[in-house]
């Protein structure tokens, strides 16, 4: 999408996405191990739901921010994980019936086609319940406050306020008419607030001042939101081979997107325009946030 | 139920019941205030879920544990709110068609019925985020490991190992043909970890010692199966009217439930002993735990 950025510029990013993607699953296999008994079912409906899929970004913005400041991986990973777990919690809520009612996720059947509807509730309810556990535990830090600073950075982004209030909008986003600032503020509640708060949680992992946690939070909130874009555009030029899901849903839906709001080529500089103002935030860090500039650059490259 | 305690010996339990119950209403509408924009809308229905409803045991249980350490009211409100925004998303998802389907909730029509089964979702999903912000902000404790471990205990009460792992057997429960050690283990997840936390977490709050948060806890799950032993009880012996809920389910679903394992004298007789056993485990606090012993008689006497 950005031509000023060739493939060869984002080998490192692509190499440690894909370390921090298979360390998220196996510190996600960990966390979640199968259980005896009749709950079993609803444990391993958690696991169907967490392990073995998707690109891991958010795990790979938590361990890159928190690399900024030293953090150790171990820690950096738990707090990866507890993300991770809200972010797939959600996508079994949202491919409900009585939300978006998908069928398939990363190419395979959806959880509760897998299983059936009150296990996938209940799934994504312990998943979302797991990630505070999970932060609360002192392996992810010595320090209680920091710990409860974490489970609060999360809740935030992950409740009415944040991810959950604009799922609320999305859901009646084909009669609100929403222009551009509208759309802007449903993808920063529903996506941008949990890919960011990996990034704060980064920096809260590192003593980082509030000054600092708030600039990663802002390079995570232009990030995510030049991902969101770029999604909408891949939605109208990918093939579901490609991408791994249904394309071309937001028009069916009748819902406005950034590609409806601002044509192809608008939707395209504004994503672009987006990651470069992301990349300005770590301005500070100079060449030691190499990682989450390609990062960026990344987020309006992909394919799928 | 049981005969051997007359009504007047609850009156200390039955003031202090309406007093926590009417804090924390009050405690909820602050936390939870409505919100403008297209996101209002499910913070409506967790307001709606939320207040002014149920006789409000756990935020009793939060409370009066917390009067055994000298607690302040205003410190073991907030974790009795956290506690209640966890039981009212259980009952929002419970009740979800996938779920029990059910149209009626302390008389009034359940969330799903009201707004949306989207919306219901939701709501759900964002009470349960609200209870770990609830917690882990400094004005709960000003320690935060404190904090950090009242999220850990209230994660371990509601999360695969605990409510969620319970419901998951509840549903399957049909087809179990569970025993008197299965029932038992049934309700201590699906309802006894919950109301457990809640005298944990008044010792925690405390700063008691493990010893003393784990007999509190004894306490809780000896009389939250009392509770609903009783519970099963009154499902036979009550009305609709008395109870504010649709009666003789458990026999028409063809569940398994203690009456029906035990006869209706054989579950009243556990009940009563559960009860008196809650109460053995608060003997150290001697005159201290009136209140909590009265609650413990309330489980197993109360007509709704």
């Amino acid at each position: 999408m950005n031509n000023a950025v060739s493939a060869s510029d984002l080998s490192l990013f692509k190499s440690e996405l894909t370390a921090i993607a298979e360390a998220t699953n196996a510190e996600l296999d960990r966390l979640l191990p199968p259980v005896a008994g009749p709950e079993g079912r609803v444990v391993d409906a958690m696991r169907y739901a967490a392990l073995d899929g998707g690109k891991r970004l958010r795990p790979f913005l938590a361990c890159a921010a928190g690399d900024l400041f030293d953090v150790p991986r171990a820690r950096s990973l738990r707090a990866a994980c507890a993300i991770e777990m809200v972010h797939c919690y959600s996508l079994v809520h949202d491919d409900l019936p009585a939300m978006d009612d998908d069928d398939l996720r990363r190419g395979r059947p959806t959880v509760h086609r897998k299983y059936d509807e009150a296990t996938a509730i209940l799934a994504g309810d312990a998943l979302l319940t797991e990630a505070f556990a999970v932060l609360a535990d002192p392996a992810t830090h010595p320090d209680g406050a920091v710990r409860a600073s974490l489970v609060a950075e999360l809740a935030r982004a992950s409740g009415a306020a944040g991810m959950v209030g604009g799922q609320m909008i999305d859901l009646a986003a084909a009669t609100l008419n929403l222009d551009e600032a509208g759309l802007k503020r449903l993808q920063n509640l529903k996506t941008g607030c949990l890919i960011a708060v990996g990034c704060r949680m980064g920096a809260i992992l590192g003593a980082a001042s509030p000054f600092v946690v708030e600039q990663l939070g802002q390079y995570g909130m232009d990030m995510g939101l030049a991902f969101q874009i770029a999604d909408d555009v891949l939605d109208v030029e990918s093939t579901a081979a490609e991408t791994g899901k249904a394309t071309g849903k937001d028009a069916a839906a009748g819902k406005d997107t950034f590609v409806s709001r601002l044509g192809l080529e608008g939707a395209k500089n504004l994503a672009n325009t987006l990651a470069l103002q992301a990349g300005n935030h770590l301005a500070s860090f100079g060449k030691k946030a190499q990682l989450l500039q390609q990062a960026a650059m990344f987020a309006v490259t992909r394919r799928n």
